[in-house]
């Protein structure tokens, strides 16, 4: 028999879908189940994008280049433009979702053992693409005490050794919700500068920023050109996520010319989901506007419902559609599997997603989970319900 | 100045794409090309596949499954009975193209520095995988004079090491368009049995097998359900490169849980074109039997035309739409870039790509280029006049 790499089972298993199978066989036994695990919105993409596609002529469903249409990424940066961030066609290269565009940062930037800090906790697949690239992560702690703002400068200067290349941040913040303030990027611009790191900028949540505060970019910061490396992605601003068009954008030529040869590698990103991404940029801000209303509304709802559980302790997102909750169990993997398997009230359960797997300092976030706040606030409402029913029982 | 990583400045540029800056320059001044560098047929996409696309009623274009839609992998799973490989869903991952079935593969089952078996002259950018995954190609020769047959076992045997993984092969192949046959599979098999190898075997011209051939899986060959892997495509069958839709097949079922844990990472592959990709599952034979004859008529065109120039050696293809072309040059590099440049008949040239980035042997194929078959006969015929009055002035 032949054996699998040892990255390959190093690999972890998405914390967010390892539970499926107990949810398949719940709906099986006739549960109904509010699903608050996975980063999918409910919310409609909007009508001009998937209308593109109906209206494309195509014969020949052929390739695009490698680094993305020409006239889609002049067009995403026009886009940015209005977000503030000047950066022209070449400093964009279209990947396979903003998935893609991490690993192709990665094997850009670093080699097997290398190091890369990242905030935890942090999405998830970082740690999977990390393994995949056989690069060590070097987590450092935020707090849920601190609403999870950035750990203190010393705290990222302690761990930089000469294997680190990267510091990796995720603004707005999946799974906290944090959002991090121009002063906040301003340090670690600063620290990625004293020791020659590059800064990658996971910035997919962009438009997802509330309470009237603003989003500051990695790219909009004078002096970090040659350092600075943002990820994007179209799946959530349009909630499309099944187009999987995201992209890498740097000004550091020699990291694009890089990034250029692993995307030829793979051809080209999706020619369809191209069509209905450049469509997409002309959605009217009135979208957005409705979107950001209902994420609110849903935030709103969901934190005040869960500060009413006793035991339980949540920091207030300013971003995204995520946030973390500590809750009064030992271990919330065997709490969300039980949910499913042996909890219900009325016919319905929830499934969450376990929060250990955002951490990879090994027994952190044990008792935490990630409710992803992607469905409506009656269905939220009941949700919520029916988590403190079952800590009730799931503590006897 | 951050530094880039060391496997990212050993990434090897396109060979099919890094002369594209000259023939942009020469389109420019008005030159007219024949573009022979790359396997993007101009051969029409099914309807039935574009239209499906059109007719769906998607309202939020969500995440499909990480190992792609049950429905379409059944689908599948029904497709390749008809070609004697009896598989089920479950054997089956979706992926974002052959490409990234390929990426999986070498993920799953190697590690830096492991070694890979490649016949060589092989899909060029099976270097840029094996350099994204830092692992090392062993090219076995196969040659022109013996029209690209498997090289003898004891060839391969000779180049096995305790770091060797894997023998990967491409059949029918890019850029030889040999066929292999029962008996080489069998050959193969019996050594990736004998020293506990994958066999990995890219068919992503299944369909494109000439001459009353019939194409031999290694999926059929029984014994090896834990040795071979399959890589496949829609990009070449459906002519619908665009859609980025392939598969990774494999009955090891360890194997199968680890590469899933790779597409857990990256999410999902693209849901419009998995929607496109099941419709054309649909394509009636009639579709397939006039693609072949417009192909076979091609090769015909091509090769006779070839063979009539002095000192050019040409092997005749069995599959696919490439052939290896023995120029009377020294280096084709700098010929495939003389012939953009610096001539032209009547204001028309040709582009073509260098075979050296088809070998990994240092200075093996540098006076051959590889032929993509992808135009019309006419333009074929226009083509090779172009390289028989270029070779002319060029040797002067
Ligand atoms: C923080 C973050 N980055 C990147 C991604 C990748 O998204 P995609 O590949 O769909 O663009 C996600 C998806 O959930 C995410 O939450
Ligand atoms: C031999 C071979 N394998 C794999 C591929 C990858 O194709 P795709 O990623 O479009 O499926 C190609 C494309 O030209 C190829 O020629």
């Amino acid at each position: 028999m032949p054996t699998i790499s040892k990255k390959g089972q190093q690999m972890p298993a998405s914390p967010i879908r390892k539970l499926v199978p107990y949810a398949e066989e719940a709906v099986k036994n006739g549960k109904n189940i509010y699903y608050l695990n996975i980063g999918q919105p409910d919310i409609k993409t909007p009508k001009i994008a998937l209308q593109a596609v109906k209206d494309s002529d195509i014969d020949v469903l052929a390739y695009s280049r490698s680094e993305g249409s020409e006239i889609y990424r002049q067009k995403i940066s026009t886009y940015y433009s209005k977000h503030n961030i000047n950066v022209t066609h070449d400093d964009i290269v279209v990947t396979t979702g903003g998935s893609e565009a991490l690993l192709f940062a990665f094997g850009s930037i670093m080699d097997v053992d290398d190091e890369i800090i990242i905030p935890e906790p942090f999405y998830a697949n970082y740690n999977g693409f990390s393994t995949a690239s056989g690069v060590k992560v070097v987590p450092v702690i935020s707090k849920i005490e601190d609403n999870f703002a950035l750990p203190p400068i010393e705290a990222f200067e302690e761990l930089i050794t000469p294997k680190t290349k990267a510091i990796l941040i995720c603004n707005p913040g999946n799974p906290t919700g944090y959002l991090y303030s121009k002063e906040e990027i301003k340090k670690l611009a600063a620290i990625v500068k004293k020791h020659d790191l590059f800064l990658i900028a996971d910035e997919v949540y962009r438009e997802f920023v509330y309470d009237g505060n603003t989003h500051y970019s990695v790219m909009q910061e004078t002096g970090l050109e040659d350092h600075a490396i943002m990820i994007d992605s179209v799946s959530k601003r349009y909630s499309m996520c099944g187009a999987r068009i995201g992209c890498l954008v740097s000004k550091n030529k020699t990291l694009m010319q890089t990034v250029l040869k692993f995307a030829q590698a793979r051809l080209s990103p999706p020619t369809l989901a191209q069509i209905a991404s450049e469509a997409a940029l002309d959605t009217p801000q009135s979208y957005f506007d409705a979107v950001s209303e209902e994420y609110v509304e849903r935030r709103n709802t969901l934190i005040s419902e869960l500060q009413k559980i006793d035991g339980v302790k949540v920091a207030k997102p300013k971003g995204a559609f995520y946030c973390i909750a500590e809750l009064p169990v030992k271990n919330s993997d065997d709490f969300a599997q039980w949910l499913l398997e042996n909890f219900d009230v009325n016919g319905e359960t929830i499934m969450v997603a376990p929060a250990g797997g955002f951490y990879s300092t090994p027994g952190v976030g044990l008792n935490q989970i990630r409710i992803a706040y992607v469905l409506k606030k009656e269905s939220l409402i009941k949700a919520v319900n029916i988590l403190k029913e079952a800590l009730k029982v799931y503590n006897n």
